[in-house]
């Protein structure tokens, strides 16, 4: 293989794939990039056999050299290291059928020796695929507002993924870990046939920073894989093969009463009582009135404690209720909205968090589970 | 003690002293910052028993308190993460005679335990000291020219730390870690008495971080401690108690083969090549003739190799002489000029490196040691 590319833009494409090259492996041509071409392209990837990314990028094919060149996996932490350490210039790349490259610039050029690209691990193709057009930016939220809520309990799989249930009439994506689960709901997000479908935490997160807003990207599903495809980039996942749990058992729907804050207020009070807490437990107690929240915690162990005192807007009989200051943070950090409206019934029983105006086009829930505050017992 | 503050006046001081608190001490009180009040300012201190700082901030006392209040050790990371979560408003703060520390703010309170003041560790006392008046910006430089070629070799204390050399005529700060040196002579730094002295590289460190342009620092020195002053804040620091080798006896004066380089380009071009030298070794080799250098290196065990070829103007003999990548990286990085000289004479004897033009007011000369190049076996 032999080709001239502006050393820019390889760059540019190996940033990209390199998210997928794993940082150790026992298989040393996976800490490769397999370059092949691809008709006058050049095509680019990399995985770690659960996750690949491909990506092509336009270089200048040697006039005489075939267009069937031989791939070559190119190891991959050098070759950026290089062209990083480079401005932008035309960089001449030759892989002979040694597999030894050779990189020649005005300035130089570097050697190093790659492996025999057809050693690399054949990528998965899709069959029967479900395929759904999304605009980016759509995508990049749905990912960027649930994935921290995903598990990362090994033990419960299922839960290690976002959930994606697309059907004729909208699109529902979800996250959970057990104590607090977010679900979107994107009411333009439809396909011709419904599919359920669990996508690694890790795969939409290299989607996500893929992904650009004003790009329309096509998912491809089928029984054990998704791609992502957007332009010149395609991430491709193994799907994770659990069945999701029942989560909608779980959202409550007699929530009744209804406490409105100033979601900033509220998170920062949490944050600055929440270091005062317990560091075991992290609870945090919630006093309700009608119209203020008293946030306390208490760390016996360090003689610690603090208190503080929000506005509110409460329609019910006071109430006391304990939260996980961290998983509470989280969640109000994941709305975006100057209000949020709790949604309680008991202090043993899941809240409702949501955004108290919502944007048109989403609808987004988040629960919370409460933790048993010391004084039931 | 008793007394209010503003949350943003009170963490700007802590975040001054905590460089001093250890992140881990078998020492519980040591992760604590003493509060002190001196006349109508509180005093707070910071020590990992080799290095201290102090810093006065303005405060209001109680009216009705003793100006005579007890000293207390508050715990500094809580202290500061509450501060940093809230926003700038007065904050008022009061220990009680069982340590116990309450602080009140419009929102709420936080309560915690810290310790008497009493059993922190006493802060040494300069005696017969030597004092030495600097600009700010001066003794900054100085510390950001030559921290980097430190010593981290344990076996050898003197060189983990700067030297400062303080005659009537001029200073010299020097640091070498055997395999480079930086000697920076400044001739408008005078003091009346000469001194020697070793300063650990993490004092050179928060006192160049701490220090302030355009202030004046007043250096401090007695048999053993420093102390930098700079308006509010001091750090002190126990001397390396450690003669410094005779670091002249290295630096030769016979160099007379001058090699002229574009500063950037060698730099740029020592990096990229270096990432194909072997990693154990970092060996590249400069192959000089009268107009140009070529740059190489090669990892036997990688079956890696690069070259690169910079403009020069060199006045001797064609030679060849072998660096360790990473020192002369770090050597072109911390010389301020477009154009370096490389005062070299044999392959086998330490390299001078010098700015072409140098600023008026200091004069900076580096060493490298060569390495011996594979061939010359």
């Amino acid at each position: 293989m032999k080709f001239t590319a502006s050393s820019a833009d390889l760059l540019e494409a190996l940033n990209t794939v390199k998210g997928a090259v794993p940082s150790k492996s026992t298989m040393p041509i996976l800490e490769c990039i397999l370059f092949e071409r691809d008709g006058d392209t050049l095509r680019l990837s990399a995985t770690d056999l659960e996750i690949s990314i491909i990506q092509t990028v336009p270089v200048q094919f040697e006039k005489n050299g075939t267009p069937e060149s031989t791939p070559i996996a190119v190891p991959a932490q050098r070759l950026i290291d290089t062209l990083r350490a480079l401005p932008d210039l035309p960089i001449e790349f030759a892989a002979d059928s040694d597999f030894e490259i050779r990189m020649d610039t005005d300035q130089g050029h570097y050697k190093m020796v790659g492996h025999d690209g057809s050693d690399y691990p054949e990528l998965p193709e899709l069959e029967e695929q479900h395929e759904i057009n999304v605009e980016g930016g759509l995508l990049g939220r749905s990912i960027d507002k649930t994935a921290f809520a995903v598990s990362q309990d090994a033990l419960r799989p299922a839960m290690m993924g976002v959930y994606f249930q697309v059907s004729e009439e909208e699109t529902s994506v979800v996250a959970t870990d057990g104590h607090r689960l977010v679900k979107l709901t994107l009411p333009e997000l439809r396909a011709d046939t419904s599919a359920d479908f669990i996508v690694p935490e890790k795969a939409t997160k290299l989607a996500g920073r893929i992904v650009e807003d004003d790009e329309i990207c096509t998912v491809r599903v089928d029984d054990s894989h998704v791609s992502f495809e957007f332009g010149e980039s395609r991430v491709l996942a193994r799907l994770i093969d659990e069945t999701y749990p029942n989560y909608q058992s779980v959202i409550p729907d007699g929530n009744d009463r209804n406490l409105v804050v100033n979601r900033e207020d509220m998170l920062n009070a949490v944050k600055r009582v929440g270091l005062y807490s317990s560091s075991m437990t992290n609870q945090i107690r919630l006093d309700i009135t009608a119209d203020t929240v008293t946030i306390s915690a208490e760390d016996v162990e360090r003689s610690s404690e603090a208190e503080e005192t929000i506005h509110c807007d409460y329609d019910n009989e006071p109430m006391e209720i304990g939260f996980n200051s961290e998983y509470l943070t989280e969640v109000l950090s994941n709305v975006e909205c100057d209000e949020v409206v709790f949604e309680l019934s008991s202090p043993n029983r899941a809240g409702i968090v949501l955004p108290r105006e919502g944007a048109d086009d989403e609808d987004i829930l988040m629960l919370i589970m409460p933790v048993m505050l010391n004084t039931y017992a």
